[in-house]
């Protein structure tokens, strides 16, 4: 047993376009490293924060309130130092909460011989993503934590189910620097659906999950329709209807918003695609005064581990 | 190339509790026999009816409005005669009208030869169900022509998808003989739906779409929960709470209203559980003054075949 474990806790894309608050898959280039400290001295210690300014104080930092969580009910004989070199901009949409919430529960539990399996890591890690977001969820970490496409059945009680990953799936991402904070990004929705959208929705996810499991690439294009979130949460990012038609044209099988934004992600069959599509992004995106980064990356299909 | 065929046109279950509006599965103990002969007079005719009450003029029979709409379409050089032997009393809840309608375009296509596929029978059967429940839909009438679990990802295109079967799953089904409307139950249902009740819903719609094709049976237990139509609809059938209390305490894995009932659905893994569950549901309505009939079913994974 190592008494210290670096690791990559991996970005995430919720939602999935039409899977609102269940669906979500697991991005492999872009992630925070943290390093986890066995100590002799009891307690969980933030001692290291690079990247972004974000609070020591572990009752106030996403991190540390999953690590104390879990630490509270482990009782472990050692304590833990958290150092956190964060590279996913907080308020992304990438899941960067979920990150350091799912960072910090796997790391003592890997140092501890892992105790805990992937469902109770992702029950400690909802303590911290609910300080962060308002709300206990899962979307983001379920796919950190298990890796590929996740979706979450339930919360009360939590239960996680692995879909298959076609094995040609690319996403691409741009991230455009404005600010969405996901509780008002919530409070935009309304508290109640037409039926018929409804239904729409739930066919959708129906399909997806279809699609991920015969790996139908043109059904995953269909199914990828959000009626849910998108006409309400679009309005809050400049160029979206813009780029997604763009993007779309280009090859895309599917463009929506990652979580609740401001991220837009798009799935493509294939690299090279992937690569187009990304090119896309950066011309719709380079009219603006808006600073952006984009990405690309396979699903990646293992989720947080060990470096 | 025959001039008259015998064909077997099965009942249906619709919604597969979670699934409202667009799943379905098909039965295989249960189902119209029809017969169609080619006729040198062109035009369709319905020259016999036996078992119920139903009439014979081609516009207003569900058989014959979805044979003459496709018949108008195709033009064929001949004429057709439409014998329709009812075994699946109207009204209840398990595909009756839906078996008419598929049977007689499903018959009309093999005479000539299969020029249509699948989902073009089911277009054309649609005619003949939107005329029997005051809406197109095919959530029934997919099973029937393709067999097995079907999910009508949307009938605006009519897009439908054939989910995989578990080889050990049985139906149960119990027909109280009490008369429920299609369109009055679906008045029952509120307009709208809590954003909350939706989320549930779909995550189980997805969740079972993962048991299907992983024969995960106790994630389609978990799954076969309706938040949408079950609340409202069961006030319209008497003891459903008790008889379903009762079923899944004998070991079934999930029961909901079929379609828009009265007829009730057990699922079960299993032949065993599924005659035992048959048994509780006999001893339930025992107790009422209500005229029953029970069925056990394996999932026809063939679906309307020719005899």
């Amino acid at each position: 047993m190592s008494t210290a474990i670096k690791i990559f806790s991996p970005a995430t894309v919720a939602n999935v376009g039409c899977g609102f608050d269940v669906l979500g898959f697991c991005l492999d280039t872009i992630g925070d490293e943290m390093l986890i400290r066995k100590t002799t001295a009891k307690g969980i210690k933030i001692t290291k924060i690079e990247g972004f300014d974000l609070p020591y104080d572990v009752k106030e930092n996403v991190a540390g309130i999953s690590a104390l969580a879990m630490y509270e009910d482990l009782k472990p004989n050692c304590g833990f130092e958290i150092e956190i070199y964060k590279k996913i901009k907080p308020g992304s949409g990438i899941g960067s909460s979920s990150a350091s919430a799912a960072g910090s529960v796997f790391g003592i539990n890997a140092i501890l011989g892992f105790p805990l399996n992937k469902t109770e890591l992702t029950f400690y890690a909802m303590k911290g993503e609910a300080f962060a977001s308002k709300s206990e969820h899962a979307d983001n970490l379920a796919p950190a934590i298990f890796g590929g496409f996740t979706l979450v059945k339930s919360t009360h009680p939590l239960r996680i189910l692995e879909l298959p990953t076609p094995k040609n799936l690319y996403a691409t991402l741009i991230h455009p620097q404005i600010e969405i904070k996901t509780s008002e990004a919530r409070a935009l929705l309304p508290d109640k659906l037409k039926l018929s959208s409804a239904i729409r929705q739930w066919a959708n996810i129906g399909s997806l999950v279809h699609g991920l499991h015969t790996s139908d690439y043109e059904l995953i294009k269909e199914s990828m329709t959000d009626v849910v979130a998108e006409p309400y949460r679009k309005e809050l990012i400049p160029y979206f209807d813009k780029l997604k038609a763009a993007v779309l044209k280009a090859g895309a099988l599917g463009c929506a918003i990652s979580g609740s934004g401001p991220s837009i992600f798009a799935l493509s069959k294939g690299k090279k695609t992937a690569k187009i599509v990304e090119q896309v992004m950066n011309h719709v995106y380079s009219e603006s005064d808006i600073p952006f980064e984009t990405y690309v990356s396979k699903i990646n299909q293992e989720g947080i581990k060990i470096l």
